[in-house]
């Protein structure tokens, strides 16, 4: 586990999507998060207080988070420098990048002497289990989606929350690297050797007996050939109850992946509920997430209706309308079994 | 590339299945095998000269493959000690075991000093890329399972001889430890990191335009739930032309799950396909391989004959039968067209 209150990095960074980890943390987990860290050249802010690393530690944070990439996650001169700044101070590193705190010498040698932790959140842990596929207890949800990068954290996130609204026990179960930080541990499973996916999966979400529900961040897409072991062996370890199907209408082409056309939501979702039904077999599918931030309200509004219609299933932009009709059908199967009966 | 030939690994082993990867190599592979080194202890044996480290060097053997696996794979002090000893009289040392050569210090030391070469055959090659499933030329098949261990490699291995043998260019790709001994090369893909998958088998099998055949060989199964990510990967990477399945009719349980049925082979073959047409919409199914060790000549036969009548493909026991049926109908699909007409 990762030492909270967190102090987060800006550094020297001028590019919006580049601190997407740092902004994710700012936006889910204010409550941990007590001010930023930026130099004088950086034009971003999350809107949170600016402090140095001695007035960080003045004011609680235990954690120095670099949740910002630069280009090849690689680990500049300028990370290395502030971080051993900030151990001076009394924080901890915690780092996402590709490139790893344990492998520069400067750091490892300053966190010794100092007696801070620095931590890898790329770095599965060791001894993950291979995956069995044993029925196990519990509620599980696993979000989906056409794509990589369509909302799968965010709206994982939401339905964890707009769950503990109504009173339920619920817990995000983090598989990336911002989830990780945002959850205080998780399993970075792009970084899980091959063999190991679902037993990751397996070891992240064990079975639970308390009646509570476990939110299970979901990674790439059955349709991303680049990406689609991982979606496979996720889903298979999650052994879901329940998917949610995320997908930003806006994307022409598959991530990364100019000319390759996106799947149809009803083709995707028959293809992850059949993966799925190898471990889950009374697995069903509870709704769609949309990303409509590139159209207006109204036009908004009216393609989620649209597909409410054609698949029978709520949709909704968590951002812009809630998550309160997917968790509605998550409680109350109704809808999406009669579905079921029709389209499986 | 491991230097050849080889010298054989035994040791002191009697565990039959455990001396798989020294007698695979054996079989396959008699031309560069001059030798197997046991112990007086060891009552195996491969049909090979019995041969001391130097008596070894003097026929002309360039390294020693530890071709066994003791209880979770680990490097006793025996195979330490022999491995020391083969170096000392001019051997290079390759390991498929999950413990790694590398890490023991006195292998290393003894390597450096007397200029060999350690081989772990487990470990992935750096800079593997990301898939990016883009079309590529060339042909190439793959092997497929119902189940982990029911003859890939060794129908692939069958396939690839069997169209070198009628003048075609046939280049086996090993994807597990024995096969890369086997080739003196490949990717462990159980080792890859999972987000790489894809892209791994994608680097081991590149565009071809000489008109011959990458013949690939499978891992893992759709249906094995511990494993189904690195054959939904595999499949993606390996933009398969033609696939063919292999079973093992005697196979009651997925290997390791006890309880947990094997699917069955019409549903098999449809899944693969399924999965296979994400990267290579056109592919085909052009046979079943079956080992049938476990059951007489007859009934051997007429189980194939049945399959065959039953799915409209060859369907043969490559040790028994060979795999000529098989070749027919990758080098002219008219039959399994047909069938794919009628069950895609």
């Amino acid at each position: 586990m990762i030492a909270t209150p967190y102090l987060l990095y800006l550094g020297h960074s001028s590019d919006d999507i580049g601190i997407k980890t740092s902004r994710g943390l700012a936006v889910f987990r204010p409550d941990i998060c007590v001010g930023e860290f930026r130099h004088d050249d950086c034009p971003l802010t999350l809107g949170l207080p600016r402090m140095g690393f001695a007035e960080a530690v003045a004011a609680g944070a235990r954690t120095l988070v670099l949740g910002i990439a630069n280009a090849g996650g690689t680990l500049g001169e300028d990370l290395i420098e502030d971080s051993i700044a900030a151990m001076e101070a009394g924080l901890d590193v915690a780092s996402g990048l590709h490139s790893r705190l344990k492998d520069e010498p400067r750091l490892v040698a300053t966190a010794a002497r100092t007696g801070r932790t620095l931590h890898d959140v790329r770095d599965p842990k060791p001894n993950i289990p291979i995956g069995t596929g044993r029925f196990r207890a519990g509620n599980r949800l696993l979000t989906v989606g056409t794509d990589c990068s369509v909302g799968k954290m965010y709206t994982t996130l939401c339905l964890a929350r707009a769950m503990q609204a109504r009173g339920l026990k619920a817990d995000f179960r983090a598989t990336g690297q911002t989830g990780i930080l945002i959850a205080g541990d998780g399993v970075p499973l792009d970084a899980v050797v091959a063999d190991f996916i679902s037993g990751a999966i397996e070891q992240l979400s064990p079975a639970r007996e308390d009646g509570g529900w476990d939110l299970i961040e979901g990674q790439g897409s059955l349709f991303h050939p680049s990406f689609a072991g991982v979606s496979t062996g996720l889903l298979h370890g999650a052994q879901p109850d329940v998917l949610v199907m995320c997908h930003d209408p806006a994307r022409t082409d598959m991530r990364g992946l100019p000319g390759r056309a996106l799947p149809g939501l009803a083709e995707c979702i028959a293809a992850n509920l059949k993966v799925a039904q190898l471990t889950s077999p009374q697995v069903r599918i509870a709704g769609i997430a949309l990303n409509t931030s590139a159209l207006g309200e109204e036009e908004a509004r009216a393609l989620c209706a649209r597909i409410e219609d054609e698949l029978a299933l709520p949709c909704t932009d968590p951002y812009r309308m809630g998550v309160d009709a997917i968790v509605d059908e998550v409680l109350n199967p109704a809808r999406s079994l009669a579905k079921a009966g029709e389209a499986v």
